[in-house]
This record gives C-alpha cells, structure tokens and sequence, in this order.
C-alpha cells in the first residue's frame, strides 16, 4: 500500500481538565497535536499507511512525541531532531458563551529548525500517492516553506496528489515572507483546495461573500488562477455558542455544487481538529467514494470527532459510514 | 419487614473518565454493576430490604464487590464464592452522535459456576415478598437457569410476586439451550412483565409494531398466553442523540392501558442503568401505589437515574416524588 | 485609586468532581468562596482595588483561605483570626432535573466570632469608596451585625456607596434577632438595592407578583420606605433544569424601567456565585456606564459566571463587554 | 456470634494527597475514621461480628459516613442521626521531619449532641461479649460521658469484658469535667488497660519513667487502685523520623512481664489509626491467644496498619498471623 | 537489523494508584504487559528491533493493548485477533511487609486461543536473530505449547539464538500437560538458560542449595542433561522488606563463575517486569558485551527497572551504562 | 518593614505524577519557580516583606504565574509582561538510581526580553533593605545582566545588602558574554557569597578540593579578590541515591569556621529548589541570628525543603526552629 505523507509541526497541548482556567489547576493534560499531524493519524486511524515529517525536540519531550505518533501506526521514521524545544500550545476550554483561549509558545521551536536537506523526499516520495499540507507550516519560518516546496515540486513532477488547507492566520508570518505570495506559490503546487470563501478572497484579493453563488463563482476564479487545482471543498461551522454547533458541507469540482445537510452537534466534547478531521475524512473519501459521498464522509468524520477529547480523531471508517448512513441516536454498541 | 430477593451476576465495570476512549486514558473508573443487583440497590434507596443472591470471585475483587453492595444496605449473606474470575465489562462512552461501546469478559465467569445446591432458597424465600430476575441470567448458562428456576417453582409455591425484565440479547445464548424455550418456562412462573412489544414478539413469535394499540393487543396475547402474568409495563426511550433522550412509559394491566408524557433528558451523564432503575421503581411502586402511579414513580426514577454516573440509581423516595410533582427545575436545596 | 470594601464569611467549598455524589466519590475539589469574598473577588477581577474582612480560623486550613483570596489580589490586611474551625459547606451538583444539594457546617465557624472591636472601620473607610454587604452576615449572629453595622453607620457619615443584596434564608437567623428588623436596619443605611420582588416583600411585608408592574409598584414602596435607596437591580432566573437556564435583569431607578433580553446558558458547568457575579457587575458597572448599561454588563457577568467551576467569576471587563456586545459565539481566542 | 461494640464519633478525615500542603491543593481525599470506629473495623476485618454506636449528621455526609461503615460489614443499625455536622479532622501529612498537621473541626459537631436516651444500652448489650472504649469520647462532652458510662454500667452488670485505651488529650477537656476525675471514674468499670506509663501517670497523679522496671510498677500500682483491670498493654513507637518508625509492644497481666522485638516500619504510608489497629489486634487477639501471642498479633497488626492509606487496617487474621510468623519479605502473592 | 523475536501473552495490568487497596479504591492504573512483551520492549527501548507475537482480543481493549507496544516501536505485525477477550491481572501494591496481591484472569483469555496455524514462523524467522520464550507460556495451554515448539524447532534449524526464563508457577499447568516434560521437551531446543537454581531443581528434579557452590554445580548438571545450553545466568534478590530489596547476579558459562555485587534499592517504585528487565539486559549484553559485562548490564538494567512505574523497563543503554559505571548517586540530569 | 528584593526568571515547572515519564503520563503538574523566585517566597514565608521583579508573558500562563506568586504575599507590582512566552521546563523525578532528568525551553522567553529602562530601581531601592541575585541571570541574556547590574551599582550606593548564589552552569551562557567575566562583575557588587569551593574555583580560576582547609583558603582568596564580600556560606550534600540525602552547611566569616552536623533526609518528596531554600533560610536568619545559628537556621530550612513537592519551600520559622532545635521525630501536631 502506498503511503500518505502529511507534513508539519507537531505541538504539545497543555489544557486544564475539562473547563477550568490555568488559575484553577494544578494539573494539565497533555497531547500532541499540530494541524498536519492530526491529518495524518484520522487517516491512518481510517486504515491507511501514513509518514509524518517533522523535527521535533531532542529531549524527554520529543520521544514522547514520537512515541504518541507511533501508538496510531504513523510512521515517524522521517522525523529530524533538533536542540531547540518542542513548540508547546496552551489551551483554556471555555463553555457556551465563553470563547476557549490559546497562547503558543512555537516561535523558535524545534520545527522552525527545519531546512529542506534535512528531507529525503526522493526516498520518501517514492512510496507516496498522496501528500498534505496547511497554511501553518509556510507561516512559521522559511526552514517549513523551502522544504514544503521542495517536496510538493517533486510531488508535481511525479504526479502524486497535493491537497491543501491553506488556512490563512494573521498572527503568524512574522519572518519575512508576504502570505499571499507564499501561499500563491504553494497553491500553485496542489490539486486539492479545502478551504472556503475567507481562504479565496485572501489568495485571490476578492471580497466574495459565503452565500452559495459566491463559493461557486470564488471557487471558479480560483481554478481560473490556478489551474492544476481540481476541486474545492468547504466546511461550513454555525456557532449558537462553544457548546454546541451546527456542520455542513459544500463543494464545487468544476463541473457540479453540492451541499450537505447539517450535523446537530449539541453537546461539544473538543472542537480543536475538526477541521484537521475534515480534511483527513476527504483525503480518505476522495481515494475510496465520488466526490460527492467523500464530502459527506468528511462532514460527518468532522461531527464525529467533536465527540473525542484531544485534537486526534479516532473515528474508523465503519464509524464514520454509520453516522454517514443516518444513525445518529447514539445507541450502546454491545 | 420481609425482603426483596435479586439474583444475577455482579459485574465488574471499567471505562475510562468522561468521555475517553481506552486509547486516550491510563486510568479506569470502576464500578459494580449487572442489571438485577441494579435493580436491588435501587430498591435498597427506596428504603426497602433487599437481598441479592450471586457467585463472585474468591479474591479481593470480589471482596471489593461484595463491599459494595454492602454498602447500600443489600443483604450479601446469600453470596457464595468461586475460584473463577469476576465477570467484567469495560465501556467507552460515547457523546452525540458517537455510541458508547461495551466489551463484556464474563464467558468463564464466577457467576457461571453457580449451581442450585449452592442457593438455599427455602430459608431466602421465607423472608421474602418479592423476587426479580432478567432474561440476562438464563442466557449465560446451565447452572444460572437452574438456580433461577428452582427459586421461581418455590416463590410460586409460597404465592410470592415475581417480577421479570426478560431481556433478550442475542449475543448471548451460547451455552446449548434455546432462548424463546427457556424464556416461556421461566416466564410462565412470573406476575409482572417489564417490557415492550420487542420483548413481547421475541416470546410468542408475533410480529407487533410499537403503536399503543398493538402494544395493548400484545399484552393481551402475552397473558392469554401467560394467564399468570397479571400486568405488562413497558418503558419507551427517544434518542435524539447519545447525549440526549426522552423517556416516557405506558402499561396495560388487563384493565386499562395507560401512558405517562416525556421527561426530557437534555443532558445525559449517564444512561447505563437506567432500564433497571425502571423496574426498582415498578417494583417499589406497584407495592405503594396504584398501577398508574407506580409507572409514573418507575418512569420518574428511570429519568433521574440518567443524572448519576455509574450503575446504581442513587435516588430516593423523596427524590423521585420531587420529580413526579413536576418540580424538573433542579434548584439547589440547601 | 479607592477601594471596595466587602465584609462576609469566608466558606470552604467541599463538592466531588462533576456530578458524583458524596456516596461514589473518595476525592473531594475544594474552593474557598461566601457571598461576599465571590463578589470581592470578581470586581478584583475587573480591576478594581477590594479589601476583604472577615475572621478566619487560625490554622493551615484558615491560611489556605487567605492565600486563596491573596491569588486574585484581593487585600487580606484586614482578615482577623479566630481559635473557631472555618466554615465549611458540601455540595452535591445536580444535572438536568436532579437538583444540586448543599449541607452547611457553619454554626459555629469563626466568622461567627467576629465582634465590632476587631475592626478599624475608621482606617478602613479612609480609602473606601463602596461598601457592599449581603442579608448573610446579619444572619449568621450578633458578632456579623454590630460590626457591619458599626460600619454602614460610618460610611454613611462618610457619604460612601452602600450597596446592598439582602438575600433571605429562612434556614438561617437562628441567634435571636428577627429578620425583618434586622433587615430593615441595615437597609436604610443603604443605597443600590440588588434584590426582587421576593426580598421587597419580606421587608415591606407586602405581596407583590412577578409581573413588570409588581417590580415597579414594588420598588416605588421600597424607595418610599427607604428614601436612602437609590435605585433597584432585579436578575430573573428561568431554569428550564439544572444544567440549563436563561437569564436577564430588570431594574427601576426611581425615574425608568428597564430590562434586558434573556442569555441562555445552554450548558451550564457551575451556578454557584451567579448571584454574586450579578452584583459585582453592578458595583463595577454603576461607576463605569449608565444604570441601563450597568445593569446589561451585570447580567452579562451573570451569565457568564455559570461557564466557570467554583464560586469565582473569572471574567475580566473585556470578556463581559464582549459578550455584552453579542458574541455569544465561544469562537476559540488565538 | 456475639458482637463486639464500638462507641464513639465519627469523624471525616480530609487530607490532600500523598505529602502536599493544603495551600498546595484543590482536591481533597476523604475517609471516615475515629479511634473507636477504626478499632471496630479492624476487629470486624478479622472476622467478628461488630456494631459501632454514634451519632452522626442528618445530611448526604452522615449518610455517606453510614455507607462507609456498612461496607465493612459493621452493624451501624445504633447510630442516630443529628440535625448538627458531622465532625471533621484536616490532616496535612508530613515526611522524614517535618510533622504531620491535625486541625480539628468536631465542637459543635452531631457526635456532641449523643444522650443517654438515644442509646438502648440494654438490647444492644444482650447480644454483646465485648465492648470497647478510648478517652476522646468523655474528653468531647457530657453527653458522650454520660452515655458511656450508662454502657459501662450495665456491661459491668452482664459481666461483659471492657477495654479501654484512654488516650489523654489535653486539647480537648474543655467542658467543665475534669479529666482524672473522669477517666478514675470510667476505668474502675473497665477490665483491660491499654496504654502506657504516660497514661498511667495521668491517672494515678504518679511519675513513672519509661523503663520496663517502671512500666511494670505503674501496672502494679494501677491494678491495686483499679482492681478490676486485669492486664495492662503498652505500645511503644520509635521514631527516626515521620517516615521510618519502630513499634514493638510490652505487657504485665498481674503475673508476668513479657515484650516483643521491634517491627522496623522503613517506609510508612500513613501511621492514623496505627494505635486503633494495636487495640482491635488485643481484642481478637485476647479471645484467641494466650496473652503473650495475643500481644504479638496486636503489635502485628499494628506495624502492617502503617502500610495503609486511610485511617483503617486492612489486614486480615491471616495477614497478620504471616508477620507474626516472621514473614515481613513482602514477596508477591499470586 | 535483524529482529529479535518475543512471543507471549499481553495482559492488562490494572491496580490501584500507589498503595491503596481495591477497596480503597474507584480507578485503577492500567498498563499492558506479560512477561515476554515486557522483554522485548525492554530490547526495543536498547534500540533493538523487536516484533512480538501473540493473539490478542477483537475488540477496543486489543487494540488499546497493539496501540500501547506500538508506542515503544515494537512490531505489532504479527499479532492475532481472538473474539475471547484480553487477559487480566489484578495487582495490590504492598508496601513494608506487606506483599502485594496478584488475582488473574486469564484462563480463557483471547492467548489462549492461538493455534500454531496462526503465526507464519518461516517468514518471521527469516527476519531474526534471537527467539526469547519463559515458562508461562507453555503453562498456559496447548496452543500457546505448540505454536512455541513449532518456531523453536524452526529456530534451531536457522540456528537462531533462543534464550528461556523457564519460570516454574505451580498455580498454572491446569490443561493436562505435565510441567516438567513439556519445560525439558522446549529447554532442549534452547541456548541461554536464565534462572536458577529453583528453576534447575524443578526441571532436573534435583535439590540444590543457594551456595554458589551448588549454583556451579546444578549448572554443570543442567548443561550435562541439555548440551545445548551455553550459558546460565542467574538473578539473585535479597527481600528487606516490599519496599526494600538487594540485588545482584551470577553466572556459569560452561568456562568460568562470576558474580556481581549487590545493588541497594532503598525506594522500590514498582518490582513487577524487574525479572524481565534482567533477562532484556542479557539478551542484549550478550549481542554487545562479554558474558561478564553482559551479567553486569543486565543485573544493572534489573535494577534500574525497580524505578518505573508499570511493568516496562524505560531504561536506555546510556542510562544502564551510567549506573553500570557506578554512578548511583541519581543526580538531576539538566 | 523594609523588603527584600528578588530578581530573576518565573519559570513554569510541568512534570508528571510521581515518578512516571512523560512517555507514561497523561497529566503534568504544574507549578511556577526558578532559583530567586523561590528564594522570594521562602523568605515571605518566614514573615519578610518581599517584593519580587522579573517579565512575564501577556496571556493567561503569565496572568496565572503572578497569581501564584500572591498567593505567597510576595510583591508582583514590579513584574513587567512581554509578548513572548513564560520560561518552561520540564522535569521528570527520579528515584533510587534513576537520576531526575530536565529539560528547559527557556531560550527566548519572556524573561529574556528584559531591559533597563523596565524596572525602577531607583523607587524599589528606596524600601529595600536587601537584594539576592543568582548565578542563572546573568547567564540567560543580556538585558538580564544589564538591568541586574543596574541594580546592583544602586544597591551599593544606598548601602543595601546583595547576598549571591554565583551557582555557574555551563549549559546556559550562550549569548555572548563571558561567565569568569560577568560573576566578577557582580561580585565586585555584593557582600555575602552563597556557594562553595566549585564556584569560588570559577570565578578566582582556582582548582581548590573539598577539604576544610581548602574551602576556609579558597573563602579567604575569594575575599581577598572582593573585599566586599563578608561571608561566605556552603551547603554540603552527600548523594546516597536519588532517594536519600544527607545534607550539611559550613562558612567561613572572615573570622571562624564553623560547621554543622548532617541531616538524614531518608525519603525524599522534591529536592529542587533546596538550595534556593539554603539561601532564604541565610537571608532571614543572618538578620535575626549570630553566623553560626543563621547557618544552621539555613542548613534546617534546606533539610525541611526537601519534604515539600514543588520549588516552594513552605516551611515558617517556628517549623524550622523545631527541627533547628533538634526535633526530627516528625510526630503528629494536633
């Protein structure tokens, strides 16, 4: 079987136990989380072999990384260390009206180390049939973006899919680079664009709005620009407050728009990697259903996982079809 | 005051806090469960005497269940010991959409060592006004029909109520003898009948849909069938998801059907249990009030029930009439 | 800048985690809270200075008390030390119809053993510019009302802020004085009434309904009765359960009424200290906004105080005015 | 079988885990102890029948302090209930040098509202063979003297055997009654004594020294005051330190001296009730032994108590007998 | 690398936090471990290649059970699924001279499913170096038996290295094999012997002492009855108490005896898997050492485990290195 | 009362449970120190005055770090916030002889932003009477040795007293300056030298041993070199294992050298921040004692440290006078 490689940071989250402040606790729990990572283990816990590339930590702190990685049959034989620490998030989990907070401490952690020589992307490729990747990674420092491009311009050459979540988050880039041109550059690079309106208009430079028509027409402009992008899938979250959220989805893939119908989530157990969820619920979907039952494989994977503690998704693909098929009364499994 | 007698099997259950999966957690909530000492410690609540007849471990985890039980007041005097392990069941709880999962190890169980010349029921059932017993316990092997069925011919004999929860669930059933075959003898010796059309149509071979006419008509044909069965309560639960359920209950005592309004159980902490806390409350209420009453009193206790964690319905008479006079609003007594 | 001063029992909060009771639980959270530290420490919060009084125990348990409160920089220079045990109190939080449950062991704490001559009022008033008290103080005995009343006799000397929530507990008032003199005492040395139509009718000994009309009519009487009081802050609880309720707030200030939509406060994690959350937002509000908006950013602090385990309103100004400003969203703060 | 019968409070016990300090906490464990209590449950863990007399709060605490009795298998069907609190102790527990810290909330508490009437000494006593008693219950107030002595008499009265560990605490005493007179009072119904040359000096206003020369003088003396005491047991704890104790045990039965070698404790988990588990070791051990083993099995039982959490030991008839018979490699038993 | 090959049951270890019994408790720790998984992850943490053979449960418990040995990098590849479920071990920890108490469940666990059709030897093999086995799994049943003998006859042909602790539990051998043929019939097809002279005694039927004499000499008996062993290494523990022990090593290679000094482990954390951590230290001291160094490495390693937590040794070769040095002192490593 | 003044990195401290790893764990511990704070809050508990300076993170991590300095009544008002992250370290506990391992990630923190012109010497020294600085800022960065020094040159000005711990470690240092250098620099700057034959040897280039002799010579050079230094304090620990220590202290005045006795510290609870414990125990005691007693005052506040979890030593001046005065038993205050 060929392999998925994702391509990314991995962080440590510290978070009181269920919705106490820092003020309130003595104790955190801890996970490994980073928008790539969580990509890669909801695809390898779908039943896929995955690799993971990433420069982590050499210390206590990084082998427990890799061993988090591991225990999801990731492979993590491609991960570099370096001195520097492990990139950490801190993450308050607030409740209906209250907004969850987080604050990182990742700007001169072991990921930034990164340099392209450090990657065999010759070897790793090799066995590749997909690779993925997120705004985060060409936003946190060069080292990420020159060795992300280096291996999505042997991906093009060798023809293996590149999907993307350009997510576009203004605290970060503070290295240099302007956003639109880095992104513009990757993107240029890829076939698979999960993002929306919010992410075209920051490309593009338009001002489209999230009614349907306009995801159409931004998602046209889009492949208009660039063309090697094939289609466009959007999740769309309504917020009636931080406990309890709605989630459809829609897409346009050149030819038809689609749309799902909402998942009522009303009891939110984590909403960090969610969208991680979704991407990882098309990436999957789009290797095994049309493109039309990969989206609704991928909103439901993302509804699922609000149901999981942590930023990992732990939903099978037997899970996910169940949800998918209608039945979400959530009776006891026996 | 003379005793009520539960007999079934204590079972150890472990699950991981909140709403983690086995994956996440390093640490097991335990508890001690199974549906007829549910039923029994409910009815202990409810200030009744009760007497719960089992075969546990001979070691400290049966130690530490026969503690338990102790605890809330249930006679364990008529316990007896095995060199065989304590049945267990490790449980995943699921949230929204996502099912909780049970996993049962209790094939070789101590409670499947029991055997009928280690139960006295001559001098138990002297003490005794009452006796339930479930379908789980003559579907996990020889020596619990046995045991079960000896104590009914004797209740029979001395005129005392038998009351029976005859769950059916397939995938037990593996020890050679033919459930529906089992079940009628077993049934034939039995007053109250606590299930539904489901439970109905297993029996007799019918073929009822959940309509209150033909779940009348079906409790008609149970006791045409059954003339010992006196009255037939039946418990309806609506999953909006697995965090979130109505509940409401109807009966037809030969006389009259009847059927309470919904409880609406926004927030689940707990739903295992809660079928048992119906019949604790059937039993207490039948013996307290009329039938109507005591269905409104089991229906109320069976919502209450989804409030505690764990197995055991903590609520008291007071507790349960509180939430029978329509006082839902949970204010703070203080 | 002057201070807040707040005078009032400090209690330890002894509750299991989550919704266990007493009977499943061997650990127990601890909080340091009481009517009065709740609302010192939540105007604390909004950046105020607050000085607390009270008498503590003179133990490990009364030096964790004063620790606690030293955390939030709430001023302890004025805590005096009594021989007597803490207070204490146990509670049991309940969920959806199952109400939460509190036991407390305060009869004889050490507050109860405060007396006038431990005070320097003089000192203290020097930098006070706001007094609040509670209708729990004056209950728990003689010592708690000479002192708070040789201390509203000052500050109205001094012209000082004296703000009142008279809460009544019939449970309490146990030491000889009635409740209604005693109230009414404290009350007209007093200027912003946060109370309802239920407190309006204990002290006038009137009968008014819930209605609009009866608030108005209501606080017209109280005014009239106590030319001192100002203005009158009522907070409306819905409770639909335990785990769900909408709030708002209504007032009449001799001159308009006005009230506020409802919040709903779809899941709640802890409605201890609401109350008090309620009137810390109107003693910050009344010198930061109009009365309107004084009492829109209380109910604002109300509501948000149910996202927050333990008695403490955690919320800064900012958090309040963003919700007061309508996101209700919870989106997550990067 | 008859009954050995406890009389005195119960006290909750919270303490934080493992060594921290309350101000290092915000979870507490808690346990149910008392001195006579902890007897009564060590004796009933080694397999006699036992029942406890107390009187203990009428909330969800005193229910749970029942629940906790009762699953030890102690008869608790004496124990009264009081609309006061129940008593509470906070233990901060200390190492190598540093002391553990008690703080005591019990003034006030239900146990001090006993009287006599509560008590039906005379059918409790009808099934009784023993009963035991410490100095802590006559040092908290009259009632408790009061009610104990109306025991004592009619236990003198049946012949029943007596024992009696009065512990001198000269903290408590504080209302009204003087100790010596008191404890000369309850002694002289009593037939067993245990304790040591400190206690005797209390009694006897004498000035013995440590040494076994002295100990056996001051057990002489005491005999001929109270003639009716029959054997006197005396503990002795060597500390290294708050971690490392050493106990053995010495005694003079009017006819001969005896004492055991030292049980060296290394590493201590918790040293509460390590003196309780001496006396409910005599107690056993007096009915089953000569004196000389029945003293070794107490000063067994008494050095296994140290390696249990909680006031409680554990141990059983059998575990002890493996330590007296020189077992103390600690190997695994599979 | 070549890989070393460990077969054997995986079992879930659940105990109580620190020292507490289950009747203390509500959570148990859970770890994964069995005395030949415990091996090979202790390899795999030297940096080994390991891959584990076993059969394990079909359900979230077996996958929780392959998801925590993946987390140490040990090959799950060869694993099974049984529908029986996981075996279980109970633990209470003791402490001083208190033993802790092991109660199994595992009679008809999902290991003792395996058949030798189930495991593909000859591609497993033709990967290894080293096969390890002990005597618990041919005491566990016919399966575990066969499918053992089958890969070391295979083995022998390959001419692999086999190392056996051929641990003699009584308690076991309950499926009508005799011990001592079947331990003879696997001792003949191995090369390193790793036990003593119990374990020599039991399978030769002789009774040799302790002495170092007789340890040579039962040696020279063993490798006389089996030539194929090359090597005996024995491990030789001093019980202080449950907390304290001693230990060191010795050896007789068919040339020379040696013996290490004692190691003093003052603070036992955890003793379970410490036997297994010698037998790891071995099997890699003796690919990278002499079989003096190899002796010393391992009873090192042993030690060392005696501080972790569970039953897996985390110990790395510079860290067994450093003690083996004779740096006991355990000063921080910044 | 005049303050003392700390200076130096608040560091959060996040290790698991216990003795676990980071690879065994799920939760982390969380508490706040680094060397001066710790010094700050020791010598607060002792009853000083204590203001302490230092730049934390502008989010919730730092919000709850100067919470938990208040917590002690230690002076936050000159604390100083910055856009970068609060230091971290991360720390896995040891035992026997299995050495503690941390790992810092501290390199561009908060801490390492300060500058100058942020700290207000000139209105902090005006109600000083005494400053303590450490070895670890200066080597961290620039702007702490700048505004540490600034300082300083104050101090001497206005004649306050300047204790040092120079502790040396090479790990730190990186960012330009030379160490010998530096430590000369602030030397010149202080009167009383907290260190031993180590860190005199760096910072004089000396290569004295342990000996008596060599350190009252080295103390005497080291004067010599700064006549500004009057003391020179050394605390002695004997490393038996990671579990047990033996701590003793000895100086040299310039006139007499003295010496303590050991304390046996047999069961270690945390030993990091003993020294900074060494350290307050000399700022408070050389104030109210001879040299002699403050050494010995210091030496028993060192021992006592090491009973506490965390960095805070919590010990007051009455406990320390109780071990200082010879009562090591740890028995029970009640």
């Amino acid at each position: 079987m060929k392999q998925i490689i994702t391509f990314g940071e991995v962080l440590m989250r510290l978070s009181p136990e269920g919705n106490k402040k820092f003020m309130q606790a003595n104790l955190l729990e801890f996970y490994f989380g980073g928008t790539e990572i969580n990509v890669g283990i909801s695809i390898a816990n779908f039943g896929e072999k995955v690799k993971h590339i990433s420069c982590v930590s050499n210390d206590f702190v990084g082998d427990t990384a890799i061993s988090y990685i591991q225990k999801f049959g990731v492979s993590t034989s491609a991960i570099v260390r370096s001195d520097r620490p492990l990139g950490v998030y801190f993450l308050e989990v607030g409740a209906v009206m209250r907004p969850s907070s987080i604050s990182y401490n990742r700007a001169h952690s072991s990921f930034a180390d990164i340099r392209p020589e450090m990657v065999d992307w010759e070897t790793i490729l090799r066995k590749a049939k997909w690779i993925h990747w997120t705004g985060i990674t060409p936003a946190l420092g060069k080292g990420g973006y020159d060795t992300l491009k280096a291996g999505l311009l042997l991906a093009k050459e060798k023809g293996i899919q590149v999907s993307t979540d350009p997510t576009y988050r203004k605290g970060l880039w503070k290295y240099g680079e302007n956003a639109k041109d880095v992104l513009t550059d990757l993107i240029s690079l890829s076939t698979i664009f999960i993002g929306g309106v919010n992410e075209i208009n920051e490309v593009l430079g338009t001002n489209y709005s999230y009614s349907n028509d306009d995801f159409i027409e931004a998602s046209k402009q889009l492949m208009k620009r660039f063309p090697n992008i094939e289609k466009v899938f959007d999740k769309i979250r309504t917020s009636i407050n931080a406990s309890w959220h709605k989630i459809r989805a829609r897409m346009w893939n050149g030819k038809e728009f689609r749309e799902t119908t909402d998942f009522d989530i009303t009891h939110i157990i984590d909403r960090i990697g969610t969208g991680d969820a979704f991407a990882a619920g098309l990436i999957y979907g789009l290797q095994s259903f049309d493109d039309c039952k990969a989206m609704e494989f991928a909103s439901a994977a993302c509804a699922l996982k609000h149901t999981y503690e942590g930023d990992v998704n732990y939903a099978t693909v037997d899970e996910v079809m169940a949800i998918l098929n209608g039945d979400v009364s959530g009776r006891v499994n026996r």
